[in-house]
């Protein structure tokens, strides 16, 4: 199709927000030849083909990778190790298999075990998403200027890593390498256990007794609703990752707790200084993330904001005039 | 100016984010035959009058409020007792006193014992806000759909009450009516425990030894990027808010806890069940907030995401045709 296809045939296993966002952004770019996908679901694999975003949609797991050069487990992290197992024995030799895994060391530990020689393990983990799920979520500008974290093992072919590596750049990926264990640790504070503090915040106001549930939804503009865009992923792709990173996501927690522990002393003594301190020094770092272009500069991150009415409210009281 | 105006002269002190919306937004709607500011520094009252969002800007609270018949302290709540001293004397009989501050029990408290008989304390709380500050910040649209919360106590002129009422509305805002005490419960859950966490997580990341802050930023995507824009919001307002409201944070602090335990505990017993169950719960939390119009419903809050590519990216591996 395109000079630039890096690949001849790309086996995508699942179609949610991410594997149905590289199907588009794969064909928008004419980085492969052609796009096989498949899904568990029959309503899914259906709506793939009612979308127009594969060249072909097969029911299993092992006809989507015969002949495929590229394969990419677009699954939750807990399924991976099956999904290995039902395509080991039908993988084209010197093809490169791939994940997007939000956990990479419990992936490779399932995964690898389940391969063949002469196929190139390469894990991978866009850093992208929407709280929205499911192959009508997906798009094709999704991993622009995010980035896709690979953690290949030492003795991996370098040319499957290149070749994985320009497949993300045509997708407007940056492309990071790290190892395995590193990745689950800087994950596990930048998006791990940012999903489980939002999960508990949102149950914990929905679970209060003083407080009604149509109260904490109209006041939420507070600040409540940063909270709920994360709480709203999708529930099983989040337990895997938590059961996948249990040490380091418990790790994080328990430095989370000791430093909640020191501002709810400060605000039980009233010790002002020590709250100000510390919510002068979070603004660096809003400001650094906003710097190097992974969030909006616009306030309430571009939230629109509508126009002021131009009727005049009912139930106005009387102008000032007659007053 | 307007047939609509319902206050002759509007007196803000302070012209932060608050004070310099209500500005804006009150000359936009003719709410008001004309507006005073003060502000404590010389160099917000100068960067006001160069605004030219008031009608006069003057050096003292005391002449601010001098034939005033609406004055709004737009300080943070720790102020507010100060500043009624101030004014006190110089109010002008039958004028209203109200506020804008985040907590209403620890304000009325240090405002209504200020003030002398014959003039109106009607607290109110403009659940609106961004992570800016500043006269700068502020601008005539910042209310509209936004609740203002009012909080009279039972023997205040039901006429001031009206009036106040259609002021907000003017500007574009729902108004509701509540006890302070329930107020302050409702904004300990919906505004102050979600801005203690994200303070807290945003300094947790930034203090680890494991993760580089370059890291922490680059891979912010992956959900705390969310995190960061309200603990970037002032940390003079915050510090005031959490010391005025200790009882009511504290009581949510423990609440949240509590479910946090058992989260953790399941993610340390691998528990997959109890997970799912939380995570599939808070997506109905989400829906509810978007269907009430107190979010947007694009997804990521609506963040722009940047067109894929059109150059090949540098350092392309081969292309498969040569391959």
């Amino acid at each position: 199709m395109s000079a630039q296809a890096i690949f001849n045939r790309l086996a995508l296993i699942g179609a949610g927000l991410i594997g149905s966002s590289i199907a588009r952004a794969a064909r928008a770019q004419g980085a492969v030849r052609s796009i096989v996908v498949t899904a568990r679901s029959a309503a899914t694999r259906r709506r793939v083909a009612e979308l127009g975003i594969a060249d072909q949609v097969v029911e299993t797991n092992a006809a989507a990778v015969e002949g495929a050069d590229l394969v990419i487990l677009c699954v939750p992290v807990g399924a991976c190790g099956e999904v290995a197992a039902e395509i080991s024995s039908h993988l084209a030799p010197g093809s490169i298999v791939s994940d997007v895994g939000s956990v990479k060391g419990a992936v490779i530990r399932d995964v690898l075990s389940q391969l063949p020689a002469g196929v190139h393990f390469v894990p991978a983990h866009p850093v992208a998403g929407t709280e929205h799920s499911g192959p009508d979520a997906g798009f094709a500008e999704l991993f622009v200027n995010r980035w896709c974290i690979l953690t290949p093992a030492a003795d991996t072919d370098p040319g499957a890593v290149e070749r994985l590596t320009g497949f993300w750049r045509l997708l407007g990926a940056n492309v990071e390498r790290m190892s395995a264990e590193h990745h689950d640790l800087v994950l596990g504070i930048t998006s791990h256990l940012p999903h489980l503090i939002a999960y508990t915040i949102v149950g914990t106001a929905d679970e209060l007794k003083q407080v009604t549930r149509s109260e904490v939804l109209q006041f939420s503009a507070g600040g409540f609703r940063d909270f709920t865009r994360i709480a709203a992923s999708d529930p099983i792709m989040w337990r895997d990752v938590f059961l996948a990173n249990k040490d380091a996501v418990l790790e994080m927690l328990g430095r989370f707790n000791e430093d909640l522990a020191t501002l709810t002393r400060a605000i039980r003594r009233g010790d002002g200084e020590t709250l100000f301190q510390q919510f002068s020094r979070t603004r660096a770092i809003r400001r650094g993330i906003v710097e190097i272009g992974q969030d909006s500069p616009a306030p309430d991150f571009g939230r629109p904001h509508p126009e002021l009415p131009h009727e005049v409210p009912q139930e106005l009281p009387r102008p000032y005039s007659s007053a």
